[in-house]
């Protein structure tokens, strides 16, 4: 029997298909292994040595001299396709008495993740993650204070189903200045849970989820790792401080650290454990103007997409997810990234999808 | 320079991303032809003569008998796989006191819309496809009626990219029996405009883009055809009744057939204009319990499936386009449908995505 279930925070509904259902191991992306990226390719912009390819360097992270290789461990650089230009006004205008619209200003950066080609963020080092994170706190706090900016989505989409078109590891980031629908959505129905209950209702979900543990996947140093409830995806998991914290902005560089260890080794599980699914991982938080409020925990959400969304989805805005996260959440609590030479043999009997 | 733009009725915004903006004949699925889907399948459940590999069938529209084929024209079946099925208790319950869920209760059917496994709904006949429509109000009225159910979306996932895993030509319908948050906002942003200026923001909007008339691809009788100012996709199409009516329950049998007629043109023209892309296709109509309110206009909406869905667009909810309206509403107006041999051609100079 199928089950309809609600995310406690936002209230959308989830079908979880039980009569879809495959085991968690099903996932494993059957198509055979993707060649290996070479270390380096001369034409691509990201690549050391090829700085000249892309817009000037907002940012970037000097590498020991010692080491005698490339210059920098990550840069920060302006999509040369960006979405949004920092140009134009930020005033709203109405076409034909009827249609609204505005300038599209704003920022659209590229973090280079890596200087090497070939290691995706699963393939980092905690060092190398930890720098990544202090990175995107460093850009996040500068665009913050931009004029204009209401929102601002760190992403990283990783592999052809997630929309990438660039091989070379990169995360972006987009500030824009707008309040889009469904953030403000998430915003309203947690401050009506604590209008209800004066409690955070990410905090209470955290809370129940550790009492239950069964939707967990790793309880790091202040941070935990679960694949949610009403899941709308197979594998989607979510990385939220234990700390009630509404912005991501307000990371400490200690927590910097803890996180990198628990993105890493998550990421790392799917790596391993689904055969290097294709995926999108969104940064989650505050409004800019709702920093302050007690309402809201920031949190990663990873989405491997190893299902289509399709037009009862588009339709609705309910997900349909074929895999129960208590299922999916036991393969990668018990899945262990550290030896995956054997992980990554197909399980006996498996059935390519 | 990009620009911000927000849908008139639901208030989402779109980034309409002009640095990355292709010409319209650029979108053309530049793969080699798929191979031609065979006629008949013998492992097709949905070819004639395989009947016995459904569930058994809820609704068949019988062929002429003269005609010598297979005896139906259209059948109706339980989806196998039902994300939904018709059993289990309506009751809402409380897991763990936090986390909200109930029986996955509801209905999941499938429309196969011809038995010709290679007639694709752009290729079937105005008779056909007005069948489909009838047949489709049939089923949404007696769903309808079904107790519990909130929501009905009728939707066409045409092409491995838009979610489908079976080749034959079929539509969906599932009755649901929750009200998605997506649908109650858009109805509540669609009351908010009725109770300031006392109109139908769907009936002004259709007013203003039929003065402004750049974004409209074909005026038919009783419905327009128009690519819409906040398009949340390269092509995305809306095909409107002229009427103010919420539910498509109420179409007439006249309009049925006006409806064939814009249907099949739309689809031909995108068909042959862009060679045969995946798309999903989604019928909006009103809740249940609100379909004689009349602020709200029931219609077609079909999303080619031609970029992905990124990171930014699951964070944000703010969706990027990289084609103006304005340009693929002309490209689709002005592509003649009727003489398809000629316009299957690349274009010269066509680059292939």
């Amino acid at each position: 029997m199928p089950q309809l279930r609600q995310d406690p925070a936002t209230h959308e509904w989830t079908i979880v298909a039980a009569e879809r259902a495959k085991r968690p191991d099903q996932f494993r992306v059957g198509r055979e292994k993707r060649p290996a990226p070479p270390s380096y390719s001369p034409t691509c912009p990201f690549c050391p040595g090829n700085e000249k390819m892309t817009p000037p360097e907002i940012y970037s992270l000097p590498a020991d001299k010692a080491s005698g290789g490339p210059p920098w461990k990550i840069r920060v650089i302006p999509n040369k396709f960006a979405a949004l230009v920092p140009e134009g006004s930020l005033e709203r205008r109405v076409e034909a008495d009827f249609f609204r619209n505005m300038d599209g200003f704003g920022y659209h950066e590229v973090i280079v993740q890596t200087p090497h080609h070939d290691k995706p963020l699963a393939l980092l080092s905690r060092e190398e993650v930890t720098d990544l994170i202090l990175t995107c706190r460093r850009r996040y706090l500068e665009l913050r204070k931009m004029p204009g900016i209401e929102a601002i989505i760190i992403f990283e989409n990783h592999g052809p189903s997630a929309g990438t078109s660039l091989e070379h590891p990169h995360s972006q980031i987009v500030a824009i200045p707008v309040v889009p629908n469904r953030m403000r959505d998430r915003y309203e129905s947690a401050i009506q849970y604590y209008d209800d209950l004066h409690h955070c209702v990410y905090c209470d979900m955290l809370e129940k989820e550790t009492q239950i543990g069964t939707r967990i996947v790793e309880w790091g140093q202040g941070f935990v790792v679960l694949n949610p409830y009403a899941s709308t995806a197979p594998f989607e998991t979510w990385i939220l401080p234990t700390r009630c914290e509404p912005s991501f902005g307000n990371i400490t560089d200690e927590e910097c650290s803890e996180l990198a260890a628990v993105l890493r080794k998550t990421l790392r599980k799917l790596y391993f454990g689904l055969n290097n699914p294709d995926y999108n991982l969104v940064l989650n938080t505050a409004l800019v103007g709702e920093e302050n409020k007690h309402y809201y925990v920031w949190h990663i959400q990873i989405i491997p997409r190893l299902t289509t969304r399709a037009g009862f989805e588009i339709g609705s805005g309910v997900y349909i997810t074929t895999a129960l996260p208590e299922e999916t959440a036991k393969f990668l609590r018990e899945f262990n990234e550290e030896s995956p030479v054997e992980s990554t043999q197909p399980a006996a009997g498996h059935q390519p999808l």
